[in-house]
């Protein structure tokens, strides 16, 4: 039974109430931790007291296939233009597998050394326990200096126990501070947090919107050093629009375009933000109700770690609440996946084409002061269209939300193209049509990106520093010697 | 308990499957007819056997105020630009103004006499159950033939108990054929229509989408005459898609838009249609479920027959299924409806600049070649924003389908006027700007409605033709002499 929490009573949700739900999922109890102190980021130590939930939490490697998201909607390439995005995107892998993506990514690039590459540490936050580890050894602001590469041999977990479980008890933790902080921003007192109220934050600890934020800071030593601070930018709110104010406010942008030159927002995966404004939150339901429902194996009933769409396999567990045959709830939810697709794609393709008639704009002479609204136009509308689609499930969790968000972000593109036409004319490149991008070979080339390098480069890497790295963390200690064996390697670019 | 009904089980609900419901409505058993053979369209002599659904059916005068739909949303008035609905659109009352309403509107004209007036009979289908008694008395194609003013004075109760009972037995029928084709068009067995899926269908009869099918035929006395016949557009399904279609296919239009000079169509009240698509109907739920709760007074069980919206009374009938408390549902219901209204505003704003600049387009010179595309997307924009919007509570009874709907709908109108500018270039008229239409009277100048002249010949018809048809109704003993005593009489130009 769902109880009235802290969480959804509060500021959180709208509608400021909260609701009796009978889930399918119920809190289990933790059976005690696996360490006197610290922080146990191999899950295989995890695995003698807490088998079941290790060897359901292992099943998320049978979800290994990779989609290569560029390829399917080269838009995409057209929309990231001049950021990482615009490399390598593809649909997620199990959490099995995080780690390894985020290694693998043409985004984090080829590094050589621990102080070479183009990310900074902050990419690593939502992809291993061995963050919190480090967190805990070095301090969060020496966790969030300097370059990715530089925790290498130290970050080698994919996603797994420690993330979510205090390695002391095992209980239930919110083991990254910003999203304390964040919570707090938005008045929730988290001293009351409750474990209900876990299985849902434990969740929102990575599926979240998040932004780095730029943090001077002198070391023990009384060096002065620049960390990249992970920030959840709730202070207004967790809509759209509240986020969208909280960074126009502070004039931050994530890059600006490599086509259209706008100071753009990346929206990362504001899961938590959105599913906070559909019915399944607010009729109390928690992520793990739905993702994480009860198993029974022998004799011990415990929470199913293989977390995937509740609707991947036949035994679904919608059933549990709703009176409907599987059959049908599945085909509500494949037309709420349909509607979903058929806005998307009206809006990502007037943001595409926003940017590149934005860029013809700039090579015929247009002045800043013609282009300064139409950027700030293509800025919100890509906000929005990011903000609505970029976390899972988005179009369930959320359809509504969705649904009006992506209508809003196409009409801010639209508006966008409808200043664009007279000052593309003013400058004499009347009647311009934006050139086709519907490969991913012909968007990646608008945008820039030289595919070819950058896979010859991470190639060249992966043989290289990335082996060095999986050698050295098993030397240290953080890395099992057997974690990674048999493992499939799949990316966009393997053969 | 709500069975496998013919209805949902059937083509009309994509799902193909229903559900167990369990709803606060249950059918009641009829307590037999009111008269041996025809209909009885006077509601009061109804009333002895059936005093308590009589007297909650009377219930709906107290809904009496009137909204003008133009003076809130002055777009209305360009986008229905030389139609009746430019002159005259309120927010509906209750069902017992349903007849005085359609009498007092601007839309029907001022006739003199039965042969005089812009509407033809069609016009009185869904107000009156005088409709099935006089297409049982004349033949559904006579009824369907001649001006509005030839049943003035036969066509005078508002919608009552014969439009959905029989007059033999009480139960519940479908009294409008059209709707019977229209079920047999997408495939349901009407025979096999029953009293649970009556709960949906008698509502189905004017809460539909119609036009009004020319239609020759041959008197008894071989005069050749032409009906207009209310015909439902079903053939290819009930989505606003399947619906365009059928209309593109006949190359139908309601009327030529008086300033873009489109073939338009427009939405009449497609309820029943838009309904089916959401969860609520793919859940087994009936209009009467929601709309018609059981009450009871005295030993009576008996379906409320004052129909409102089931949030409009603190005593909200949601609670009969749903957990949550009133105050969540409505705070969940107010949010629908803002994400409704949002994009709703965008979509009629861009739909009334897309109608000005084509109307300039016209005045500058452009060419039928160059507005043939540009035509078509304003009718089929403007076309699923009426349908997404037209009918009661689209935006709780299909809140996706109805944000899918407006999404789309803005997007095509945004096509339009991307085409437009160019179009208005090259005839001279560069950065044209559509002019201001902010008020009702700025909008309905520009439509060229002339409000005073009109309300000046309707009063003149209401103290004269209308008096002397409610006074030759009472004589011929088809509407009870206390009928309309004390009866609001309010309209958008009452003083």
């Amino acid at each position: 039974m769902r109880k009235t929490s802290v969480l959804l009573a509060g500021s959180l949700v709208a509608v400021g109430a909260v609701l009796a739900f009978s889930g399918p999922g119920i809190a289990e109890m933790a059976k005690g931790g696996v360490l006197e102190k610290g922080v146990e980021g191999r899950s295989d130590k995890w695995a003698e007291k807490y088998p079941n939930q290790y060897n359901s939490w292992k099943q998320t490697s049978e979800n290994d296939s990779i989609t290569d998201m560029i390829a399917k909607k080269p838009q995409l390439a057209i929309l990231w233009a001049g950021y990482g995005f615009a490399k390598d995107y593809n649909a997620p892998r199990g959490h099995f597998y995080a780690l390894q993506s985020n290694v693998n990514s043409l985004r984090t690039g080829a590094p050589v050394g621990p102080d070479t590459g183009p990310m900074p540490t902050a990419c690593w936050t939502c992809k291993s326990p061995d963050v919190p580890r480090i967190m805990e050894r070095d301090g969060e602001l020496e966790y969030f200096t300097g370059k990715w590469a530089k925790y290498g041999n130290e970050i080698v977990n994919s996603i797994g126990c420690a993330d979510c479980h205090s390695s002391q008890t095992g209980e239930l933790q919110i083991s990254r501070p910003y999203l304390t902080k964040g919570l707090e921003a938005i008045g929730v007192d988290t001293k009351k947090v409750d474990s209900e109220d876990m299985r849902t934050l434990a969740c929102a600890q990575c599926h979240v919107e998040y932004y780095f934020k730029k943090t001077e800071w002198t070391d023990k030593d009384g060096n002065k050093k620049t960390a990249g601070v992970v920030t959840l930018p709730w202070d207004n709110g967790l809509s759209a629009e509240a986020m969208e104010k909280y960074y126009d406010d502070i004039n931050f942008s994530d890059w600006t375009h490599g086509i259209s030159k706008t100071p753009m927002l990346k929206a990362q995966h504001p899961g938590y933000e959105i599913y906070s404004t559909g019915i399944h939150a607010k009729s109390g339901v928690s992520c793990a109700d739905c993702h994480m429902p009860s198993k029974k194996e022998g004799d011990e009933t415990f929470s199913d770690h293989h977390i995937a769409s509740p609707l991947a396999t036949d035994d679904i567990v919608c059933v549990g609440c709703h009176d409907q045959d599987a059959e049908v709830i599945k085909a509500v939810v494949e037309e709420k996946l349909e509607r979903k697709e058929q806005l998307m794609e009206i809006a990502m393709d007037n943001l595409a084409k926003a940017h590149l008639e934005a860029g013809k704009a700039w090579e015929v002479g247009a002045t800043e002061d013609e282009m300064k609204d139409i950027l700030t136009d293509i800025r919100h509308a890509q906000w929005k269209w990011d903000y609505s689609i970029a976390s899972h499930g988005s179009f369930f969790h959320a359809p509504e939300e969705t649904l009006r968000l992506l209508a809003v972000a196409n009409e801010t593109a639209q508006q966008a193209r409808l200043k664009l036409i007279p000052v593309l004319a003013k400058h004499g490149a009347a009647g311009f049509a934006a050139p086709d991008f519907s490969t991913k070979e012909k968007a990646q080339a608008l945008a820039g990106v030289n595919l070819a390098k950058l896979v010859a480069e991470k190639e060249q890497f992966k043989a290289t520093l990335a082996k060095e790295w999986e050698k050295q963390a098993i030397e240290k200690g953080v890395l099992s010697p057997d974690t990674r064996k048999g493992m499939s390697d799949n990316s966009s670019y393997s053969k």
